[in-house]
């Protein structure tokens, strides 16, 4: 099928090609791209807008010793396919197969890990600098796209880097989409390039039309002198950029391979920082993504031929409860708003935006600000609810504590994607937020057993007035009956789901379930078993706790979060700052990154199953104790301290 | 002394006051401001700096109604002064007296705390919308300097705003200076428009210019019409704003109090966002400031007629000897590289910076743009030592985990000012980082537990190839004997400081040292006491303490960090799960957010003294028990789990 692809084993190879073959090779690599992902799901509109730029970035730059940066990453599956990966290709985003992001331990032509939006001029300056340091002569070039732009740290580094004389390339990739629709004034200054003729008009001409100016004496001279110099801000397109201190280069056409060869070369003999400005189409070439590239994003499996998304079948995703009662809030109070930060699709926002659209803030992507932002409504008597998916709340750490917590603005925090993500891996999942939250003071963290409760919870953290933070999984409920009306649970109380006085099981979110699965299997063995429902992370049920744990000597704890400073760790800190003597044995996410994966896979060799949970309490209580499985999944040993998925043997 | 500032209880008595008045008030402040701070210490340059513009905003602007937001929050000392806070003016930043940072709970003035950098625009903007959602008609005011324009957030709120119609008053503070010189192209963008005469020409002289330019033929007037465009350019000296969509107003004197109010009355009656630039001079009115900005930004207690600080006697800070340490790696290893976010001075790396220019970064206000920066050059082989505060690295914990860590780049991150740090109080306090840092996989954390194992961890971070990180406090160390001779610490490996049979005390950095005298004094009532230095935060130093643990029945942590998910938390995980039967007690900071006030009160009231540990230990195991102090520091509770600073009581 993919015949001149398939002679490209190494990027250089490239340099051999004829422009015809050049011109072939992008419509196999669009081939694949849309076969693969049809399969496997993934990032299929950002790799298709981008065929052309990166070949001509392959064609121009020579990795591994020069360097590329992608921004956010999920657009570098064309340079996978061109850096010797064609053959693992199918295994994109799979099981122990090629990530959907650069990956450092993937190929040399990967310098930088990426994940997250925004890193890339920062990265790309560090590695400019130690070029510059080690005397070296490489080019680094960092690709961006124009929605990474609205991220702070992206912004901290365009300044920084503007204001030195290091060597510096940011291709800006100008598709006027993040996810969703771009905001912010650089967006908008951005599009009014596009738009606007006069920019595309030819430098030369503008230079013609200056020298036409007549000259008549000598004062009229000095005044032309100042006007001259005034008109420069109509012949350079990037006056933004230009202030900022790069030499502009573009708009370029992205899908001219010719035209991007040319000004990419050009770039590099350029001293200084420099901004190559290229307008590519997301989805270019697949008409289904053109048409609709916020769906082909990041999709699932789809047909090719139609374009059809294949639908699953079954429950609710957590995201459509989260968006239903939204919904119904906004409705009943018009002080609720919905912000997001580039996430109305992906949260369940969209239809709130539609329907209340003066009641919704998307910042773009701009975490720390819609934080900060979210704050300052809250404090004012409104009622914002900021839905940030956990791996990206990271980012507004700071914020969270500063803006929101200290002051005790009642901002509620919507966190989609925690616990475990699946494919998109390590730096997708949202493993770490009960840790990076709960030794905040005055914040108030839940999660729901289920998609009913998490109705409930974002009620009752819309009627507490401080702030709240409500973590729930990414994907579908467990298909339970949704109460007609909006509870208010009782602030900070468990849920006792079944009594038993062999063990306790305290389980927190998405673990509930198994660990309710749990205790079935192990009432089949005679162990009987009182599971908690933990309902609250902070303030922990401290009554029912001590009081269950006060006369079952064994606790056992789950959750989908790490285990260092996790749910676990709260529930031991309660038992043993109160002197309750219990053995307290913990399940949940070892102390190393988990890699991509089927979402089952993942949770399989994590242990995070009811089975696995039964086999850790029947070790536990020691009846008929038989050795816990470990699990088989590949985990980096980090440093002397690897901790796995259960801890407690000696 | 002070007779018309007196009269001011209110913001609105400004009014009343004649021109001769006003000037005589800026006078009577200023004199305020310089012995205020002479006794208490405190940020007296951005302070004098700020006199006339805080008069002119609140002669334009009525707060409460109206919105004034200061960035950061340390110039806020006039605000305090003109917004009926004279007479407490004298208890600035002492215990339970005024804070030196917008307080909420102090004042209705006061409508956003601050403390950290760079969120001003981000909360206006809140508080924009929020008006709007209400329909009110209040103005809202951002003032933020230079220096805080680097950091992220305000430019991504500055982004945001721009974008938007809201009525928004953004006063741009331009002082050349954040607490050092400031860094990136924005910088230096005002400081060309500081410097180059034409911007400060009369706009109208530069249209009348452009009338004069004769007019021939229909095609030539075509041609003219853009070059009148172009020329905007030139006429308006903010064109970057202006591109990001603000009306700007500027540069005006920041010293000259009618225009200030002419300019702030026109921004009062714009629509939509409006850009103030306002040129101030740090220090102005006290000599000694105005010639050291960087010496008064944050000062300590100075005699008022030389302008010279009192020196404190005694031991070395922990940041001279990280500083020096840093010199002696840097002589021996070309490849030590030292960053900072805007703090050369505070954090000890000057003298760095001046040594080896080329090796030393600072990017300004943006830390998280100084982590992932950092995290490309350690991967390319250099040595990046990143010295940020603890309190403000929290702005980077994202980068930290997705830059550094996940690729296990080999940065070292030198905490200051981890653990309390006095006046500053609760936005600056280092007391979460041990939290935050310690479920991220692959880091390694560690405390000294005197400024001798200081250096010695510094080398041993630089040794290790993978990411590090060390906190250590703010102010003077033990003063004991420095080793000549650098060593690497062996690994993960805590430190027996003496031995006992009646408790195991584990206490970690600053608390080692109170722990050992809790020792003695224990030791004095027949209690012996095992007493470990921790050294590693993470890994723990299991073999020793699990030895240790499994012979002594009881267990004492100490820290000088939240006790939720800290220091202790990780030796309760260690201990049960490797079912070690021993009782385990915590000594830490309380989860709520601790005030300010000198560190040796606060130690007191939360029980981080040698005193208190002995006392705590003492009921602990049951010999001579008598009821621990409590303290009394005001600390207002949270929610329903409060937690006092040592837990453990039925």
């Amino acid at each position: 099928m993919a015949q001149v692809l398939s002679k490209i084993k190494e990027p250089q190879d490239l340099q051999q090609l004829s422009e015809a073959e050049l011109e072939q090779i992008c419509q196999e690599v669009r081939d694949v791209l849309i076969q693969t992902i049809a399969t496997n799901g993934g990032h299929l509109a950002p790799n298709l807008g981008i065929v052309e730029l990166t070949l001509a970035l392959h064609l121009v730059f020579r990795t591994p010793d020069d360097k590329i940066v992608w921004d956010v990453g999920h657009q570098s599956y064309v340079h996978k396919l061109l850096t010797g990966r064609q053959e693992e290709f199918k295994t994109l985003r799979t099981y122990q197969g090629l990530a959907g992001f650069p990956k450092r331990s993937e190929s040399p032509h990967d310098c930088i890990n990426t994940g997250h939006s925004s890193t890339s001029i920062s990265a790309a300056l560090g590695l400019a600098f130690a070029r510059d340091l080690k005397r070296k002569d490489n080019a680094v070039v960092a690709v961006i796209g124009d929605g990474a732009l609205t991220g702070g740290m992206a912004l901290e580094a365009l300044n920084h880097a503007g204001n030195e004389s290091t060597d510096l390339i940011v291709v800006l990739n100008d598709n006027e989409k993040s996810i969703a629709d771009n905001v912010g004034a650089i967006s908008t200054y951005l599009t009014r390039m596009r738009t606007d003729p006069r920019y595309f008009r030819n430098k030369e001409e503008m230079e013609d039309m200056v020298k036409k100016i007549p000259s008549i004496g000598p004062q009229v001279f000095k005044i032309l002198e100042k006007v001259k110099e005034g008109v420069k801000h109509l012949m350079v397109p990037g006056v933004l950029f230009e202030e900022l201190g790069y030499s502009y280069l573009g708009p370029i056409d992205g899908h001219n391979l010719t035209e991007l060869r040319n000004v990419l070369n050009n770039a590099r003999q350029l001293k200084g920082p420099v901004l190559v400005h290229v307008l590519t189409k997301k989805g270019c070439g697949y008409g289904p993504a053109e048409q609709n590239p916020g769906l082909f994003h990041g999709v699932g499996p789809f047909d090719v031929k139609t374009g059809k998304v294949h639908k699953t079948e079954g429950p609710k995703t957590y995201t459509q409860i989260f968006s239903d009662t939204m919904m119904q809030l906004a409705r009943q109070d018009e002080r609720v708003l919905g912000i997001t930060a580039a996430m109305p699709d992906g949260t369940g926002l969209a239809p709130f935006a539609r329907a209340f659209p003066a009641r919704f803030y998307d910042v773009g992507i701009a975490e720390q600000h819609a934080v900060c932002m979210a704050s300052a409504l809250a404090l004012e008597g409104l009622k914002p609810v900021v839905a940030i998916y956990s791996s990206f709340l990271q980012r507004a750490y700071d914020q969270i504590f500063h803006d929101v917590c200290l002051q005790k603005a009642p901002v509620v925090f919507a966190i989609d994607r925690a616990g475990l993500v699946g494919e998109d891996g390590e730096t997708h999942h949202g493993v770490y937020d009960i840790s990076y939250l709960r030794h905040i003071p005055g914040l108030t963290v839940m999660s729901p057993k289920d998609e009913n409760e998490l109705q409930h919870m974002l009620y009752s953290a819309y009627k507490l007035n401080s702030p709240v933070a409500i973590r729930y999984p990414r994907g579908q409920g467990l298909g339970v009956p949704l109460d007609q009306v909006l509870q208010e649970l009782p602030y900070g109380q468990g849920e006792v789901l079944q009594e038993g006085q062999d063990l306790l099981i305290i389980a927190i979110g998405t673990m509930v379930q198994p660990a309710v699965e749990a205790a079935q299997l192990l009432a089949g063995k005679g162990i009987e078993v009182t599971v908690i429902n933990g309902r609250y992370i902070k303030p922990l049920d401290s009554d029912l706790i001590l009081s269950k744990a006060r006369s079952i000597s064994h606790v056992l704890t789950v959750e989908e979060n790490v285990l260092d400073g996790g749910f676990g760790s709260a529930v031991q800190e309660l038992l043993q700052d109160q002197q309750v003597e219990c053995k307290v044995r913990r399940i949940g996410i070892p102390d190393s990154y988990v890699q991509h994966g089927a979402l089952s896979m993942l949770k399989k060799d994590l242990g995070l199953t009811a089975e696995n949970i039964a086999a850790v309490a029947e070790g536990f209580i020691g009846k008929q104790s038989q050795p816990p499985r470990r699990g088989n999944l590949k985990i980096a040993p980090i440093m002397s301290n690897v901790k796995l998925a259960f801890r407690g043997e000696k």
